[in-house]
């Protein structure tokens, strides 16, 4: 059933050799105590607990899937995952990143980042009981009333409770302004909630005492659209007085959900009955309080593919050294054996090296995110704050639609590896493909990511925000640009960094004239800043390889081989995506509906 | 749970207005007789057949999948498979492109592949049941003896008999060198036969009476590898002297295989115990004899993805054309409602259009090539038949690998049209995207394909099949260069030809000192070739599209358009592809296994 050991070598790479995070985070009074060896540790720690707890139940938990009670409306997770749920908050897991105030460790979110990705890889189904319980803090750190705060973020930092997030209805997905759920003002500060919301991940089980549903609802005079929905904070169990769960809230799991793949998680149809809520945030603002928790979302979404890209690989890739079949085509290698073990071929090493690649470059962008909210949120200097904000809201929709998509490709390739094998549950590739194909669709489909960023982050910012971006990349490309060894890097990302201004001014001079351009072009447009954003930082960690090569010889030589493959087998997708990008919204808009 | 009609304007309009097949048939004596009206009468009745039978079996097959009954190794198909088996059988098209002197119908391999797209199209898994059947016939038919011709293909015309294809062990998939398998003599002409193979698909069923195996094997003087595999004909019963299935043969199934997709087809792990089979062909040419198999197969599994690209798109749009979800960036377009039809939106239409555009490409190619093998196997004159042939051998891995390929990218678009809902297994659109996953795989994986296209098709042949093909495309280019109206398909399409002829020598001269540059350009190479063959069919029906217009204002309209999506955003792959061709394997040799 496959391994999974967490890359902590390349994850240290990262942290202190490519972001130098301790020198980073010195800078924020509040994690000027955080050094690399408290982050090492905790790291080696979340590779325990991910490799031998978590990483076991992966399989059996696609297997068996959820069950619900249909009298109770209560819903069992697979064999071990409350099992496993009870030693991750005995080992003060949900805490790590959570404020010292309500109990938490107050790690940055970059290590947060790092964890999550072990998580991901070792069972993302999982991962996902727990994996709003953060969002709905900061939400609540955010937007929630003292009493709020009080009674509700020391149960979701010690992971007594868990989280959800409740948005989408049958008819309303994408289009939350089309939400029907009505929030009745009950006089006594509480709401009356009603409605049925579906796709909701770990929407009911027994693996928390309490669950805390933040749940999205029109109040009685709300105007029509976006502008008229509040959010309300609905437990699974009321919290009594001395803040234990008492009396069972009406919002009940009706049906699970069948699926494609995170068979594991429990995606519920909820029926919410005239059950109590309290409002978050002010009235008919609540996507902006919603957003906290999204962006959040959006993140953990990108990492989760960037997990799955890099188990799938680790698993291919000791398939690839131990299979053997049929002869090098220049001559045999492994002379001892009836056939050569299938690395040895070309094009099994074209698959390994994109999930691998994929994993490198998600790795290391994830983390430069994570920090920069971290800076972002603690930076004493506002200008610094604003600066990083603007950079994280740029990176989110790429973080979560550019990981997403790698991680398809990454799986399927990982997969395809395994020749018949990999079609066959028992070798547990094929679910790393199924689990990894929803991170493309919720929490904003990829579409809706690239119109976040081409149509509201870029455009409607007149560029200023892409134009930080490319100037820091420029800088990068002049301080190295005469450095001969490192040319063939370099070269080729200044010619991406002038091509994607370029491109930018292009779609915006069309789309001023038709706004279906910005439709037309984002998807493509998206792949190729994700491309200019990777390539950035596969330069900079090749630099870093050449610098330090002799200090350790075979990873360094490795990263500069993943490196060079990246440059020359993945980026020319750039060249494709451009002329999509720039072909138009004509060849898509021509035809009649009526006509298709 | 969806629709499946078949498209059947667009398969004469192929047919008939693409190919004019029955002017072609005319020059091929058995076919004379065989005109329009015939074809279209029979596309008729396969359309009700797979609409009305097939596809209401499709998502119970998924769901409910096989039982296997250890005690008597019987295996049990989804409820409704039998029964439609029955009605196939009734209504004769097991006998469809069959020699009349077997009992067959004798059409065409044209007419047969674009049955066989709408059998995929309604139900995949169940297709592979009667699937290798015509294989198998087609295998005897060759290399059979007069006494085997007579006992099994009469059997197998009517369907009263199925075939299948008993290759892969576990530890030889591609490399059929390393397989065990034994076949002893026993002196009567029979021989004894015992190994184990997997991944047999329709390996054991109740469907038909009996079951025809094809099974490699080694003689006790084999020598080793490739050339010392034979081909056994292995029947699941002994057939009595007058032809009735008698005494159980011991080839058993011992497991089924849990998999990613095609759960209503039974894919088996044989035992075969000292089982009673008999030579087919000459001993230690059993992959020559199998690759008449081969061929066939790889043929039917390009068109099995071009059968899910089609019903997943015809979904797909009904979808789109439903599902109110926000306004169209340029404005609203259905005001009475409170949102737009999301097939207003431009990226909506991309899916969509994509999925279109490789259905349409598909559909083209695979009958283009369906008709060559007729003229292959049928043509009076012995320089037709071997340039038909020529041409099949060229095109038959591009069929296997660019369809599939196109297959898993569409159906994956399809799906990612219905958001969150594409995922959930009740909509039907998940299996099609799962159940394509193993026709990039089966019968060679597609890296397979692209090595035999590129190694033994072109560059052991020195580029004369491939020049050919190539002169075909210029000649059109030339007839057609000075029609203004089409020059916006005929400068593309000529540039790209004169890029592959390119392409193509370069590739060649590395290989010459170094053969993994065969393999490190393969993959890429193939997907160039079937854009250039796609850019060339897209052409020409543009062409007819341009010309005909006025006949069918609806259709030519969609056809032209559909055209011009392809040139805009899926031809564009080619300007990366070209690049990772181009690449050469340094990138991907350089690293030592073990830094992996």
């Amino acid at each position: 059933m496959g391994q999974y050991i967490a890359p902590l070598r390349d994850m240290q790479f990262v942290l202190h050799e490519l972001l130098n995070v301790s020198d980073e985070l010195k800078q924020l009074p509040k994690y000027a105590d955080i050094d690399a060896d408290i982050i090492n540790q905790v790291l080696e720690e979340g590779a325990r607990f991910t490799s031998e707890i978590l990483f076991p139940l992966n399989h059996v938990g696609d297997r068996e899937g959820c069950t619900l009670d249909t009298a109770t409306h209560e819903v069992t997770p697979p064999t071990g995952f409350k099992e496993a749920y009870e030693q991750y908050v005995a080992a003060g897991w949900p805490a790590l990143a959570a404020d010292p105030e309500y109990g938490g460790q107050g790690l940055p979110t970059v290590v947060q980042t790092v964890f999550l990705e072990m998580l991901n890889s070792a069972n993302q189904a999982w991962t996902m009981y727990p994996g709003l319980s953060h969002g709905a803090y900061e939400c609540l750190l955010k937007h929630g009333t003292d009493e709020q705060k009080s009674l509700y973020l020391p149960k979701l930092v010690s992971g007594e409770w868990t989280g959800t997030m409740c948005l989408t209805e049958a008819h309303s997905g994408t289009d939350l302004g089309l939400l029907r759920t009505r929030a009745e003002p009950q006089g006594d500060g509480s709401y009356k909630i009603t409605g049925n919301k579906i796709f909701i991940s770990a929407g009911e089980h027994n693996m928390s005492h309490n669950i805390v549903h933040l749940v999205l609802a029109r109040l009685p005079d709300a105007p029509a659209g976006t502008h008229g929905i509040s959010l309300f904070l609905v437990p699974k169990f009321l919290p009594k007085e001395d803040g234990t769960p008492g009396e069972r809230n009406p919002i009940f799991c009706g049906a699970l959900e069948e699926k494609m793949g995170i068979h594991g998680n429990a995606t519920c149809q909820m029926n919410i009955d005239g059950a109590r809520g309290w409002l978050i945030g002010e009235p008919n603002k609540g996507l902006n309080a919603m957003f906290v928790m999204m962006n959040a979302a959006r993140l953990g979404v990108g990492v989760q593919s960037l997990g799955l890209t890099e188990v799938a690989y680790q698993n291919a890739l000791i398939y690839a050294k131990d299979r053997l079949q049929m002869r090098s085509l220049s001559g045999p290698k492994a002379t001892d054996k009836p056939a050569d073990p299938i690395i040895v071929h070309p094009d099994v090493r074209r698959m390994l090296l994109t999930a691998r690649a994929y994993a490198e470059g998600g790795r290391a962008f994830s983390a430069y995110v994570a920090l920069q909210i971290d800076r972002e949120l603690n930076h004493p200097d506002e200008k610094v704050r604003q600066e990083a904000a603007d950079e994280v809201a740029l990176l989110t929709p790429i973080i979560k639609a550019f990981l997403t998509d790698n991680g398809w490709i990454s799986t399927s390739e990982a997969m395809q590896v395994y020749g018949g094998h990999g079609f066959i549950a028992e070798w547990g590739m094929e679910q790393y493909v199924r689990d990894s194909r929803i991170n493309m669709i919720y929490e904003g489909t990829n579409t809706i990511q690239s119109l976040d960023l081409l149509g509201r982050k870029i455009l409607q910012d007149n560029g200023v925000k892409l134009r930080k971006l490319g100037e820091k990349i420029r800088s990068y490309v002049e301080e190295n640009g005469l450095d001969e060894s490192l040319s063939e890097f370099i070269t080729p990302l200044a010619d991406l960094a002038a091509k994607v201004e370029k491109l930018t001014v292009e779609i915006g001079m069309k789309a001023m004239r038709n706004p279906d351009e910005v439709g037309a072009a984002a998807v493509p447009y998206l792949r190729v800043v994700g491309h200019l954003i990777y390539a950035y930082l596969f330069t900079r960690m090749a630099k870093i390889a050449l610098d330090k090569r002799a200090e350790d010889e075979r990873f360094y030589t490795a990263k500069l081989a993943t490196a060079r493959f990246y440059f020359a087998r993945l980026l020319p997708e750039t060249a494709m995506l451009i002329r999509q990008a720039r072909a138009g919204s004509d060849s898509l808009m021509a035809l009649d509906a009526e006509l298709f």
